[in-house]
């Protein structure tokens, strides 16, 4: 199987995070495979730093979700 | 194992769609198990109905995403 490989480029926001502080949903720039970098909107463990389910953006995608959120 | 249920309550938009026209990312209203509805970001195969991975959000986490993304 690939190795799968991942690099929290830079971290830009917390966007909530449950009451004891252990999950949190993020976004950040992240590089799979060393592939350039794609914005990354999905929840993570703080104390393991397990990634759970998310989603990559472009930054194109990125700015057209945040238009839509901000427009419901 | 407990059934898993969802209904698409409403469809916001689309964020994007592969050049095929196949894999389009979506934000929905979808009601989990007969849960209110929540912000539902993930990416649909828009021929077979499959559900990928994505990422839901209570209204408050949406507006927050929204601006986190525009502000980006």
């Amino acid at each position: 199987m690939k190795e799968f490989k991942y690099e929290i480029k830079k971290h830009i926001a917390t966007v909530s995070k449950s009451n004891d502080g252990q999950i949190a949903l993020e976004v950040n720039l992240i590089s799979y495979n060393d592939a350039p970098a794609k914005v990354d909107v999905r929840t993570w463990n703080k104390e393991t730093g397990k990634m759970y389910k998310g989603i990559t953006l472009t930054h194109e995608e990125a700015e057209n979700l945040g238009q839509i959120l901000l427009g419901m």
